[in-house]
């Protein structure tokens, strides 16, 4: 038997949002590896071994996934969105880099509905124009750099999406984080808080960056600020595709 | 009959990468607008109208799509790749702003993966830390704006995707965008260029800056510009989760 190992997407939650892709590699495999939560969303069946392991572990996860490809199993690594944005790819290709015989394997990543393209379509289209995606967790990387992107992105006029905004043990950067932006975009910039977009629980709200205030993000949601030509048009936010 | 207007995301190509919920409004509809080659992508049916148009005329394609809707039809305006980045969706509401009497339909944007996820995805991880997406097309905005926008981009060490890299009447500017990021990034930063991802017509090339030239971008490339960490690990490239 010839092992692979797949690293695929699942969208932001939504069956419907899981491409044919992602589920033909799912209905092939011998072993889905994966974060809890998103494990929990592929259905069990005889011949299919679920693999599930708590957050942080992102390399370990990864290096167990390449042994059990290597030993001849079928393996998906899954991760909520796609898995390139924030998510499994990149660990995939750190526990990759550590054990070069395993490059050699039949390795494939899978695209998939990440959040922010997600939240933007049932928003409207508030990254319709130039726009960036950062990731304010400063568990990887010293708070004062996101600072310096969001400043940067601002002069750029980028709209920005931001994924896990706010986590319960360091709350203090995400009001930092407004406290910038009101500062450099102004009050009247418009921000889109989109929780579990595609789930039963979706709830979404644009507000002003002068309304906004840190309660109405957590790790369940991405935030969309939109740059200085966007704006509301009957239920949507949206921003034009010209600028200048 | 109630009308309704949906934007759906056909994705980069391949069917496989169609979202089921994408395949579900296309078998409901009565009309199908779109630029002619992703009108292309949908299959003829009994009781479904083919509206095919060309380039450039996508507020007047939208508003035809909004005026059938309001008539009683069912109708998709299809994009590739995702509607929401550089596609149907902002001009969609740019029609609708001109029309508030239309605010009222049944409106939905469904979201599609997007040619920088599928690239990244064929490529490895090169956008798995912080990033942005920029439309090179000066059609819509001013070319001194996408230099600043490179330059901003740069300095905040994100990776950058950048879609219409390279327009048949006016190729300079993806000459001067090359000679700016060399500049800026340094020659050895990695980027990739990647045609036509998902179809049979698919080309990946990963070079470093002072290797790149126009040449190998058209209009069906996506181009994607590592961070300062980007790097090759066996036959992919990708960009560590930390950073700083």
């Amino acid at each position: 038997m010839s092992g692979w190992l797949v690293v695929a997407g699942l969208g932001p939650g939504a069956e419907h949002l899981v491409t044919p892709e992602v589920s033909v590699a799912l209905a092939e495999a011998t072993d889905v590896v994966g974060y809890i939560p998103y494990v929990a969303r592929v259905a069990e069946r005889p011949g299919l071994t679920l693999h599930a392991s708590d957050n942080r572990v992102e390399v370990e996860r990864a290096a167990h996934a390449l042994q059990m490809a290597a030993e001849g199993r079928r393996v998906v690594v899954v991760s909520s969105g796609d898995p390139g944005v924030f998510a499994m790819a990149s660990a995939l290709f750190e526990a990759l880099e550590a054990r070069p015989e395993w490059q050699a394997l039949d390795i494939r990543i899978l695209p998939g509905i990440t959040a922010m393209l997600a939240a933007a379509a049932a928003a409207g289209a508030p990254l319709g124009h130039d726009f960036c995606a950062i990731n304010l967790s400063d568990n990887l990387k010293p708070w004062a750099l996101i600072e310096k992107r969001l400043r940067l992105a601002a002069e750029a006029d980028l709209a920005m999406a931001f994924y896990n905004p706010r986590s319960k043990s360091r709350p203090e950067g995400f009001v930092r984080a407004l406290d910038l932006l009101r500062e450099t975009c102004g009050p009247d910039r418009l921000v889109t808080f989109a929780r579990a977009v595609s789930t039963p629980e979706q709830h979404l709200r644009t507000v002003t960056l002068g309304e906004a205030t840190p309660e109405m993000a957590d790790m369940r949601t991405v935030v969309i600020v939109g740059n200085s030509a966007t704006r509301r048009v009957g239920r949507w936010v949206y921003t034009p595709r010209s600028a200048g």
